[in-house]
């Protein structure tokens, strides 16, 4: 893709001569001769390259796609990127025989990812990410959501999302961080869950959302994680700050957590392996994403699969994401993650890419700004070396980018 | 990794301050302060770097590996890499509800990669399949197989090996070609199996051994493709020209394929998830690998896995590889592969990395060249930006590698 007219006007940018899966509403919105042009970041015209106003490009620096096609940028809408140390050792003793039980006795489980994260300052946090995100904008992703949840007090947490706050200074690409306090329950805590949950809400949070650092709020709703009475604390205390939330719902049990996530008016309720129908048209009624993880399904080997065909029913809105965590999903691919939940799920086509662009924008609430090629959004592209979108799904562990594209550039 | 030291003698590398995993006989083989030293392509030394004779780096061009680990580089010992077009399509249909007879009937299945084969040039299909090829390699792959089998005939058959002798032309790799004529029947053929096998052995197989273009030959033998007595034919045809045999074994029934492979001395039977005792006994008396296939087994949801334990118990050798192809296994990870191979089977990080290197080689009949770290043998190396060699295995849609080394370079 050779630039062709390097003279410009302004900061303006025309990518010509290719196919757009524009993603605006639903069906892959395909231009088969298709043109995009920006103007300081933002998208001016996307569309058939015959109907494109010839203002729109004037004395634009033009690329000749020669047929590619261009998809939004990706985007990862539920990942705990910032974690210090890997699991690896785990998986290691699970495979050569360890019980759960031996594992947790040697050190394992998510207490580990909390030792190794406190020990690790805000600069070692920061490099050990970089090489997870540059895999991850390898495949052309240009907005990631990222959580913290493994420092559990104060200071760790600020730690952790100062350390996310810094992903995007480091890298073209737009970063949502989101505090996830209630994660799980911390050394010190000694098995209280409710004044851990009185900290999480009434200390912890407050402070971060006073230093700007969270642009959302989660919580683990699990049986070995915190009740959906626990949550709830967490969430009015969101409410009281004007943070919109999300939560880890229905993986390993039903404790209702849509629905909580519903009552909430969650921007995504995510995992959903055991989401019944209440919970469901709880979820439709609340406009509430449903964000399909399933890489920690494949980690894992859950055998419950989330109820994609109620979603269906229900016109529920999809999302598709890595949970990229060291403990259940070391997965770094948003293209993989597309193939599973395909693969594993039955998700189709169509699903899997409005799950990585439209739908994972809804549930970071950046539907505005990104997730379909349309004027006035961020021109944040991808640009691929396939003849159908189909293959973005289909093949695994290929990665056919040609050139990512965030805010123009 | 800075070269210290430009000058040398002839033509010596040292690779030092690394750490190995050998791969020599059973575990992982780990030097933990280890060097590799290497003479025109030939690894003269592998172990501590304290023990190193002096005479084995005199004027070594020096690479310190900063204490990064280094393995064999990566064996992928059965694809089908050399292919036209893809069947992103019929993934697509499948998706979206279409039933087998309906994506038959638009012209999918075997058929359509047979199709779009024959109207490849053999140029074409070098370069449709260098990228696949670099993905592999880019993941340290130092070793492929590629099998023939969308030909089927002997005009395309030998385009298509022809196409897989020039990939080493291409690339700094080992490339291992292997006839697979018994692969499916052409439409021509008006589902006559006993007399395209008559062709295969009789006519087209012959042509390919004068040609030199093939080191193997490998057979279907399923239902849907060809009987044990079928198989038997082209494998009596085999031996008498002296080339050896491997086998599409025992993947959606038993036919007791692992045995019939087991009779002709295979190098390897591969798939495997219907083999049975008397199977697996056969094949270790025979010496004969197990490769296994993850990435089918995921891409077309099979239930059934293979008997990994009857593996074990009988001390047959296990190999791990990408089964590459278009129609059920779209893959071109061999990293991913070794996840798969334990998250879904259950293998131990000690056979993924077995399966990838050692016996990869054996299942090629390369051992007494690569696949291991030792002294006369290949310098193909992989080195790695890890802390633990069960990375490889845990880790998913991400590459540490660091470098690769294939015959010294
Ligand atoms: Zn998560
Ligand atoms: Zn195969």
């Amino acid at each position: 893709m050779a630039a062709q007219n390097k003279s410009r006007a302004g900061d303006l940018h025309l990518w010509r001569n290719a196919r757009l899966a524009t993603m605006v509403e639903a069906g892959l919105g395909i231009v088969e001769k298709g043109a995009i042009a920006a103007r300081d970041g933002v998208i001016v015209y996307a569309g058939p390259e015959a109907d494109m106003p010839s203002a729109s490009s004037q004395g634009a620096e033009v690329a000749d796609c020669e047929g590619r096609w261009i998809t939004p940028g990706l985007i990862d809408c539920h990942t705990h990127l910032v974690h210090a140390g890997n699991r690896a050792n785990e998986f290691e003793m699970r495979l050569a025989g360890a019980t759960y039980e031996e594992v947790a006795r040697a050190g394992g489980g998510i207490v580990s990812s909390v030792k190794s994260l406190r020990a690790a300052s805000e600069d070692e946090l920061v490099a050990q990410t970089l090489p997870r995100l540059d895999a991850l904008m390898a495949e052309g992703v240009t907005t990631v959501e990222v959580k913290s949840g493994y420092g559990l007090d104060l200071e760790n947490e600020q730690k952790s999302l100062r350390a996310a706050r810094r992903l995007d200074k480091e890298r073209p690409v737009t970063v949502r961080a989101t505090f996830l306090g209630a994660h799980a329950l911390p050394p010190e805590a000694k098995g209280d869950k409710d004044a851990f949950v009185d900290l999480v809400a009434n200390t912890i949070l407050p402070a971060i959302a006073a230093e700007g650092l969270a642009d959302a709020v989660d919580g683990f709703c699990e049986g070995i994680a915190f009740s959906p009475e626990q949550i709830a604390r967490v969430f009015d205390k969101a409410r009281a700050l004007g943070l919109p939330v999300k939560l880890h719902a229905d993986q390993l049990s039903n404790l209702h957590g849509a629905e909580l996530a519903a009552r909430y008016g969650a921007l995504s309720a995510d995992h959903l392996e055991y989401t019944d129908d209440a919970g469901a048209a709880a979820m439709a009624k609340a406009g509430t994403v449903a964000t399909i993880l399933p890489g920690a399904y494949y980690f894992i080997r859950e055998t419950k699969k989330p109820p994609i065909g109620l979603f269906r029913q229900h016109g529920i809105k999809m999302a598709v994401a890595t949970d990229n965590n060291p403990g259940t999903s070391p997965l770094t691919s948003l293209l993989l993650t597309m193939n599973m939940a395909a693969t594993l799920f039955g998700l189709t086509v169509e699903e899997c890419l409005a799950g990585t662009t439209r739908e994972a924008a809804r549930a970071l609430g950046l539907l505005g700004q990104t997730g379909t090629l349309e004027a006035g959004k961020s021109a944040d592209l991808a640009i691929w070396n396939i003849e159908r979108p189909a293959e973005l799904v289909y093949r695994m562990g290929f990665n056919p980018l040609h050139a990512r594209i965030w805010r123009g550039q």
